[in-house]
């Protein structure tokens, strides 16, 4: 038997029944004769209540202060869970991320993790311990206290699992799986059995907000096997994600997401000469803004238009820097749409098959929805579409790739034994 | 200008608008050219609520656990009160009890401290910083978090000024001072303006709770100047609390105090033989329950009663050892009582002047009160009263030794320039 990394999310923690429900999982694994790590998030509301204190102290705290802050959050689950595993007669001990020696740039309030310690987690498994881990923090090399944002202790889980080369990460949440899409949307939507890290990577970069892509990446990089399942249905397997090149068969299209966080900014009449894209956004890029779905057309007075997507957290930075670059270029106007949403067909199978990108956009056609913009990437096609008709583009995809049907996406084989 | 080390009680970092309140102490003491370290408590009521957490998870959490629980509270007040010194344009920087190194015994619940690094501390107030650091909470060389129970944070804040050689640690409360006994009982009572570190251990000892003995202890050692003011009205400059030595005249009497958590115990019968009395307070002692004013009578059998009483707290522990003892000697009855206070007068001028014993005794004797119990120390006697005469017998000593009147104590010359 291996070791066995589980993660809990702040629902799944959220009060004293919930924090035995989740020991209850957590001994189960152990008594399969496991070595367990657990790692926990802020129990419910608490982050948002810290944050709201620190709003009441001052309009824009300073960063470094928040991760201290914010830390408390998780270390306060750490104990509560620790006490809950002991209460059933485990071993159990926490640690927060200092104590782990989760080590993390110097970066506050979005840390990237650069190592983990594993002295202490395998003297303390040695020893019979289940170990409970702070998620969503870590420490500088100095000792400063770092949080490492969205998503973060999904992170945390997948890097110690990495770490400590665990069989299996499992993700505990309020939800039973992977979906097609939103549940809420198309309400008998197929749950996946199995996707790979791929196609969960752009159902999360396109809005599919089971796993932080942060998550996944990790995993993929280290190819940890992620479980993404129920803490309140534990006989559910939920959904298991894993390498593309471990899977026998996969779906043309696994995955329907809509992003209705994006903006659309064009910049019209800039001069075509060589380099304005490339100052453009690079300048984006320096302030960490991401963009998405570029279009540059070359209009009939020999100027350049450039649109694209941002994200709408990173709109009022963005459009600092594009208003510099359109004086800088003599540019003309900027022309901004917020009525927008990006809605995304994700599947490793596409590769192989083609004319799926035609029936993509025929469904979207047969409903009178029209397409503002495309991208594509290997495995993912996005269309740009007004907000209101986003909905209705998610319903027609799932019928149109048969997402909807009750029967489970046909598995040669058994699953992978992890 | 020197170093001034600050503590702020839970009650002093309440909420936003309060804990502004203290950035505003902390300021005003940093623009008068001092460098300025902050200990601080966590808010209000915060550690209430983390053991009601706890005994939600289980009625018997570990200890361990809870230390790493408790001890989020102050990073919870440290982060926050940074963020409002920062928001009035002061540079200042958190530091929880492992960042600073505050090392501790390996105890969780109670630890002492037994080392204070001061680099880290020293690096952040040559670069201009305020220093807010977390009380209560320590660290072992192991790096296990600790705390230091009862009075933890006064503690915290005169080692950290005795680490540094402060001139001075202030511990600003809810109340204006020290005074002679408590206001509630004697509304007309005197505020001290100074009273010695022995008189001040005495009247903790005895159940004036504005400071911990710990911190006092700790003052007194390292001869570290303490002044106890109202964080509501810093123009007050409440009590200064110094050696003896340093002190040019002092009252025979500074306060009064009754301690009513104290019961007695009476074991009857016991062999009159060496060693009875030290078997019985070894064990009691080896359970670290403190006992206080032992009587011992020879009975006419020519066997021993032993008297003397215990905190309400170490009761149920000290019954089972005494139990013990009571079968291992085949001792008689164990007889206790619940219904008792102890009454203590408390001044380091008792000692030149003859006759403060007397006039207490008549003083009680006048009004009746019956005095079940004598002890007396140095700058102390204290008398054991029924509980029901234990708040008349405060009100005849503090008139008996003049403890009401308007005037204030007289001291010959200025205060210590501290």
């Amino acid at each position: 038997m291996g070791i066995i990394v589980q993660k809990f999310g702040g629902t799944s923690v959220a009060d004293a029944q919930k924090i035995h429900n989740a020991a209850n999982a957590v001994i189960r694994e152990k008594e399969k004769g496991n070595d367990v790590v657990v790692v926990v998030s802020a129990m419910g509301h608490t982050t948002d209540y810290l944050i709201k204190l620190a709003k009441e102290v001052t309009p824009s705290p300073n960063s470094r202060e928040m991760d201290m802050l914010l830390s408390t959050g998780e270390q306060v689950s750490i104990a509560l869970l620790s006490m809950a595993i002991q209460s059933h007669g485990y071993k159990a001990i926490s640690m927060n991320g200092q104590q782990v020696g989760i080590i993390t740039e110097n970066i506050h309030s979005k840390a990237r993790i650069v190592d983990i310690k594993t002295e202490k987690l395998k003297k303390y498994l040695n020893e019979g311990n289940i170990i409970v881990v702070a998620g969503f923090q870590g420490v500088t090399p100095e000792g400063e206290i770092t949080t490492l944002g969205r998503g973060g202790s999904d992170t945390s889980a997948v890097a110690i699992a990495a770490a400590l080369k665990a069989e299996r990460c499992d993700i505990y949440t309020d939800v039973e799986g992977v979906y097609a899409t939103d549940p809420r949307i198309v309400p008998n939507i197929q749950k996946s059995d199995i996707i790979s890290y791929e196609e969960m990577l752009e159902l999360a970069r396109v809005g599919a907000n089971v796993l932080h892509p942060r998550s996944v990446e990790t995993a993929k990089q280290f190819n940890v096997p992620l479980r993404v399942r129920s803490s309140f249905k534990l006989d559910n397997l939920g959904t298991l994600i894993i390498g593309v090149d471990n899977m026998e068969i996969y779906k043309p299209v696994a995955g329907v997401a809509a992003d209705s966080s994006q903006i659309r900014i064009l910049l019209s009449e800039l001069p075509d000469i060589p380099g304005t894209a490339a100052k453009l956004f690079g300048a984006l890029a320096k302030n960490n803004i991401s963009v998405d779905m570029i279009i540059q057309s070359l209009a009939s007075n020999n100027t350049n238009s450039i649109a694209f997507t941002v994200n709408e957290e990173d709109y009022p930075s963005a459009i600092e820097i594009i208003n510099e670059v359109k004086k800088e270029f003599n540019a003309g106007e900027i022309l901004t749409d917020k009525d927008i949403s990006k809605v995304s067909i994700v599947g490793a199978g596409m590769v192989d098959r083609p004319g799926i990108a035609a029936d993509m956009f025929r469904a979207l056609a047969d409903n009178n929805i029209n397409i503002k913009m495309i991208s594509t990437s290997e495995i993912k096609i996005s269309c740009l579409v007004e907000k209101e008709n986003a909905n209705k583009a998610i319903k027609a995809l799932c019928k149109e790739f048969n997402l909807e049907s009750q029967e489970k996406a046909v598995v040669k084989g058994d699953l992978p034994n992890v």
